[in-house]
C-alpha cells in the first residue's frame, strides 16, 4: 500500500513500531490524529517529549517518579522494613491497586532470561542486596511472575540473600485464582494448591 | 490505579484518547517507549509535530499529499476522465492496492450521516459537482461502503449529478466476496448477487 505523503508515512511507521500495533492499526491511528485539532496532536507529541525528558526512577526502589525518591518510598507511614520485589513498574501499580500492601517495593526491571540475554547484572539485584545489607529489613516478599524466568530469578535472589538471617524471605501465594472454575484450572496450579493447602479460616 | 509520575500519567492519557486504545494498552505502550532510547521517542514525537504541520490535502481530489496536488492527480498517464468517489484516504489506498484502477479519485471526507450530524455540506460534494460541471468527465464511479449511510450518499450524489448527461454514473459491484463460503454469506448480499447476475466469462 503506497502512502501518498512522506509525513503520513513516517508517522505510521513510528506507530507501527509499538508493540501489538500493526501497519493497518497505525494508519487508522494516524488518520484519526489528522482529523483532530492541530494543538491536540501537538500536545500528544509534547507529552512524549516531556515524558522522556523528565521522567526519573526512584533512587531507592527504581519505581518511576518525578523527583529523586518516589512517593511510596517517601511516605513515612508505610512499612519500610518490608520490601516487595517486583519485575516492573506495572506490577507496583497492580499491587498498589489491591490496597493489601503497606510496605515498600524494589523494581528489578525484568527477570533473568538467558534466552533474551538478560543476566543478573542487567537487573537491579545488587542494589536489592545492598538495601538488605544496610540492615533493618524484616521481610523480603518475592512477587515475580510464576514463570520459569520468574522462578529462576526468585531462586537467584534467595541464594544472594541467604547470608542475611534476620531477613525473612517469602513469596506470594500460588494457587487457584479467585472466581476460577476448579475443573478449568491447569494441573500444575491445582496440584500446587493442594500441596500448599492451609488451615481453613473465615477471617479475611 | 495511581500513576506515580505526572509525565507518565499525561502520556498515558494521550494514548488512551486514541480509538481502540484503553488505559491498560496505553500504559503498556508508554512503558515500552520508556524502555526505548530517548532519541527514538523524540523522533516519534517529532513525526507527529511534522505530520500536523506539513500534511496537506490535494486541491483537486482532497487526497492527502505533501504539495498542492497529489501524486495521483499529477500523473498524466492516468485517466482523468474517470473519477472514483470514495469516503476516505484509506479507501484510496485500498483501491490503489488492487492495481485495477487507472482513473483519478474524489475523497468526500465521510458519508452523509444524520445520526452523527454530518450533512452534505460537511462533505466534499459541491467540489465534486464542480469537477463534473467543468466538463470532460466520462464516468463517475461511486465506491462508498454498502451501508445505509453510504447508500444515502450515493443517492444524494446521483441526484446532484443527474443534469450532467454526458457523465455516466456507476457503482462498484456488490455480491459474494471472493473466497467466501456461499452458505455463510448473508441473505441481503446473496439475494443481491442473484439479482445482479451477469453472463459467465472466463476472461479476467
Amino acid at each position: 500500500m503506497e502512502i501518498p505523503s512522506q509525513y503520513l508515512d513516517r508517522a505510521v511507521g513510528q506507530f507501527a513500531q509499538l508493540p501489538g500495533i500493526g501497519h493497518k492499526t497505525a494508519m487508522r491511528l494516524v488518520l484519526h490524529l489528522l482529523k483532530r485539532d492541530k494543538q491536540d496532536v501537538d500536545a500528544f507529541a509534547d507529552s512524549l517529549h516531556e515524558l522522556v525528558a523528565n521522567v526519573r526512577y526512584c533512587r531507592v526502589c527504581h519505581n518511576v517518579c518525578d523527583g529523586d525518591i518516589c512517593t511510596i518510598c517517601a511516605t513515612a507511614a508505610r512499612d519500610h522494613a518490608t520490601i516487595c520485589v517486583v519485575e516492573s513498574i506495572q506490577d507496583v501499580m497492580a499491587i498498589e491497586a489491591t490496597q493489601q500492601y503497606n510496605g515498600v517495593y524494589h523494581v528489578l526491571g525484568g527477570v533473568i532470561s538467558p534466552m533474551d540475554g538478560i543476566g543478573p547484572q542487567d537487573l537491579e539485584i545488587q542494589s536489592l542486596v545492598d538495601r538488605i545489607a544496610a540492615g533493618g529489613i524484616k521481610e523480603v516478599i518475592l512477587a515475580l511472575s510464576p514463570t520459569m524466568e520468574g522462578d529462576t530469578t526468585d531462586f537467584y535472589i534467595f541464594r544472594k540473600l541467604a547470608d542475611y538471617r534476620d531477613t525473612a524471605i517469602t513469596t506470594i501465594a500460588r494457587g487457584v485464582a479467585q472466581n476460577d472454575q476448579l475443573h478449568y484450572t491447569d494441573e500444575a496450579t491445582l496440584g500446587r494448591s493442594i500441596l500448599d493447602r492451609k488451615p481453613f479460616t473465615t477471617k479475611y
